[in-house]
């Protein structure tokens, strides 16, 4: 038992979605599981233009304080960006006061030729 | 008043996603509201199975019969496939016994779009 032993990161690219296009083949248990996590974070309103509000922002990032404008509360807020991040959607780094989010575009990109591909097929 | 007007129809068209990359501007709640509908349908994971399922089944379509391979009953397959179909991901046709669906592909290439022209520019 040895206290030095690194602890596992949460990469990006862990957080991508693994899949080939939807209309190649079924997802299997897991794949389904990973990926869905992601879709399901988008899955709500609120989320959804926060995300988008984020995405859209100058530079690609924004913190709690540049978002005010989706009717909900500061908190209400702070805790739809931590679901994002944890879905793997948003990375986020702490600049003084504030906690500034960043999309990820790779996983962005990810899901989308997910879609798109399928799509095309 | 006349009885002779058509009823609205619901073209994949309305079902699709309104609106531009989710980096050009932050969603307003109305585009939110349409949007998220169908990421949710895509964020559970038997559902997204199915769907996958569907989408690479042979002539993309397939009928409650040709799925038996995700470890639910086939009658909780026929819900998350109505659930899908609500959303606008996929259209059904009845032929005899069995009710086919078929991935509805603009709309899966205007999800794909929003994700995809997010995460590029």
């Amino acid at each position: 038992m040895s206290n030095v032993t690194a602890l596992p990161l949460l990469e990006p690219a862990e957080a991508a979605p693994c899949c080939p296009p939807l209309t190649e083949r079924p997802l299997n248990a897991e794949e389904a599981e990973r990926t869905a996590k992601m879709f399901k974070a988008l899955g709500d309103p609120v989320r959804l233009r926060l995300f988008s509000a984020v995405a859209s922002h100058e530079g690609g990032e924004a913190c709690v304080c540049d978002i005010s404008d989706v009717g909900v509360s500061q908190p209400t807020v702070s805790h739809h960006l931590k679901k994002l991040k944890e879905a793997g959607l948003l990375s986020s780094e702490r600049r003084g006061t504030w906690v500034y989010y960043r999309v990820e575009p790779a996983v962005l990109a990810a899901m989308g030729a997910l879609l798109t591909k399928a799509a095309a097929s």
